[in-house]
């Protein structure tokens, strides 16, 4: 069964053609609006996420299907000691493709390893969130009309952004873009996003800590929330975070083509005198997302009905173990400790559930 | 885009357009099966209200369309810092219409100014809550034949009680009504009841203590409940609270034609012996308040589709401000205080989203 | 209005004529896919469970009708003081047909006893749950080809499971059934079951305390789950606990046709390893539930049509009262305590709610 947990599942010519399919069901709605007759969708929320549920869930009734689901497992039978596998394999039973949100990094992974209908990843811990960098992608694409060829701005805090490490995963895989990392000393985007994705993929990046010096250049502004948790000085957020508060004058300087972004929910971060600038996004955004949502659900199903399968992995089972407390591997108990080879050639290995990096000395 | 934020804000003319359109629904169901096909209502409720939210759905079910929302907001990520203003306008995203429940005053006027789709108020903390009062009028029409030439008591707490200030403001707009106030001192009804709507409306009004004392001449009883909490010395409670019970032997004073009408939950102010008595109609009044919204939800979906507009009001912002705690202005922090002139000869202002009353010197 | 509250309100040719129903909605669904256009099923959930909440959703979708409800009541307005009277003549606005969870035994029951639509069952405290026995007799019938002359094992907690005694109740009524009740001496299965139940229909019975003795004559083997909880000795657990975890090595001595039930969610009282066995019959089983509850939600809408009404019975009211803090007459104020004669040679009675034992003295 296909499924999409990392937005790296899909190739850069699959993520177009989710693009496409987006785009005429924009222009043709009604030819659309059948698709799923009968078909069910069942969101498992293990942790809220009203935004995401319901973009999911207004997808599915768009295509014609229904939903049914929970919002929140704290006290729900499905958490009560029931192993993700368990719980896979009786909702196969009541739907036709599931979108999954845990707590957990890895969670919709054993999903889809034991579900015999297509799962969505929906957000797993600090881990993924594929489906929001699909809303972010076309998003860009019709905004900017390409994907290529862009100077893209990621402002706020890019170490601990998920929806930041996504972006750049996904759009490290095309040609020309420059990317301008624009956060305080304390935010900056970690050693191994640089490395593993930014530098491997030849990408052209400066990281600089003013969003004033870097908006003229920009083609693409991405905006993300500081948050005071993140210091361990509070006079030092203080003194930071008006800095990265994009106003209307401060825009002044961006160019007239340029589009800002933003997963929201935002708090204060983009003030909103900006909202009714055409260049804001985000509100249009949100919309992509919807329509990305409805894209994936109709290419799962059909795979499904084509009989397409996840490509089977040489894996490690037992020998290296994960030790993030974050990861599902650390919840549940019967769960193999599975690494792929990621570097033959130094002995790295990855936490199939959560990417943690390992080392298997021969 | 046209919404409904106060029973007021249709004139009696639309009350009874919607009152003939729920008496053709109730006639000719399957007229209306349809009516809102691929059509989807989201309702937001940021604090529970059960019997409402499924009466909503019921209505939305009814007339062929969808639902979607949330139950309860307290571990939403909706409530997680994100303005009612981004909320609207993200929800106008995934549905056709929202109804919205809330515990601050004032915030489904908000989302209504901000929203591209027509909002309903579906109770703002202890404002308005104007499907609850169209349930109401419904019986009061479908029960007695006429809403004019009537003579109403309402019993119980008037003091806290929305419903009744609801339903007395929408009442005072017919002619020959007589309105009969049954309670103990300490929850009579506030002044200001009194004199902007009663008063202003030249409605004939008494109060009295006596429930007994007034069956006899009612044509319609709108019980309600006391509660404990409201009073400060637990023995007046005591004394007071047998007396403003409905019991059959009660009932015997009373005309034949009255009606007895309840905005449920009832808890035992009225005794389980009254349910069976052709006079007791308060659960039919339930089934009512279900065909009213399905009457408002193809109102307003027609008038967004026709492209009307809210009127625009003069107001004045920042210039007084709101203290009222329950207002939706004292928690969102990034919106005006906006008053509208209700007295330009006394300089009075009413906040716009919860009516606080302040006075401008000139 | 018929309602589903015991499994034994069913004749075993109903509960034929049901699995008859749900056979054929396995190899016709096509037939079945409109069958409840325009209905909607009330999901009346006061304490979470998800499995069966969605098992039921699924089946009222995929008979093409629609779902509204609550998931939780702990802050639902339905749970504020209103009784269990009012709630479901208020939902028998709403749907037309419910399924109630609730804490309290005998709640269903009561809700049946007032709502104008249908009533069933989806477990009440620990007392029924009826439609996770009629999952496990048509995954009896499907895999085993019959019903009549098993030799059943129910393994695990037999004191406290409310599945297992259900399951022995429907089975009673078959030929032929032997019973095999393997249990540690802590949680054997209650005298009362034994009289009223095993003895009562001259079932063939054994208690035994090994899994692996048993194993051998087996045609059906009911697993369920022991709790550390139930043990005042924590090492008699320990002790104990490993025995009744069914294991591949185990079930080497099993017959080649025997098959595993079980109710889930499992912990970990059937091995992972097990699950692939063609004797594992779980997974199928919750498949089957769903089946199930689409033929009963048939069963029962075309009955309310067709006007068929609850058999009157002979009662005594408040004459007789239940101690029992389970039931729902418990915590209702209004409600009578009401008892059924069960034997009228020795003054037995049983309280209509809960099934708790009096006697009454002449």
């Amino acid at each position: 069964m296909r499924s999409l947990i990392d937005i790296t599942d899909f190739s850069p010519e699959e993520l177009q053609e989710l693009m496409d399919t987006a785009c005429d069901i924009i222009a043709n709605p009604e030819k659309y609006q059948d698709s799923c007759r009968r078909k069910k969708l069942a969101t498992l929320f293990f942790e809220p996420s009203t935004r995401t549920r319901l973009s999911f869930e207004a997808a599915m009734l768009e295509l014609g299907g229904n939903v049914l689901g929970f919002s929140e497992a704290s006290s729900s039978s499905v958490s009560k000691g029931e192993s993700m596998a368990d719980t896979s394999k009786i909702l196969s039973c009541y739907a036709d493709i599931m979108a999954i949100r845990h707590p957990k990094e890895g969670a919709p992974y054993v999903a889809a390893c034991n579900a015999s209908i297509p799962v969505i990843n929906a957000g797993d811990g600090g881990h993924c969130h594929p489906t929001q960098t699909m809303a972010d992608m076309l998003t860009i694409y019709r905004e900017c009309g390409r994907i290529e060829h862009l100077t893209v701005g990621c402002c706020g805090d890019l170490k601990y952004g998920r929806t930041v490490h996504s972006l750049l995963s996904a759009l490290t895989r095309y040609e020309g873009i420059k990317v301008i990392l624009i956060s305080p000393k304390e935010l900056q985007l970690p050693e191994y996003m640089k490395q593993d994705v930014l530098d491997k993929n030849h990408v052209d990046y400066v990281e600089i800590t003013s969003l004033e010096e870097a908006l003229p250049q920009l083609d693409v502004l991405y905006m993300t929330r500081i948050q005071r948790e993140r210091f361990d000085d509070a006079t030092v957020y203080e003194r930071l975070k008006d800095s990265y508060i994009l106003t209307p004058e401060k825009l002044e300087s961006a160019k007239e083509t340029m589009r800002i972004l933003h997963p929201l929910p935002r708090v204060n971060e983009i003030s909103v005198k900006v909202d009714d600038d055409p260049r804001a996004a985000y509100f249009r955004q949100a919309l992509n997302g919807k329509y990305m949502r409805m894209a994936l659900i109709l290419k799962l199903l059909r795979e499904a009905e084509a009989g397409l399968q996840m490509p089977r992995e040489d894996t490690l089972d037992n020998v290296l173990y994960c030790d993030n407390p974050n990861c599902i591997s650390s919840v549940e108990q019967e769960l193999p400790h599975r690494f792929r080879p990621t570097n033959p050639a130094t002995g790295e290995y990855r936490c199939i559930y959560c990417e943690t990096k390992k080392h298997k000395k021969n």
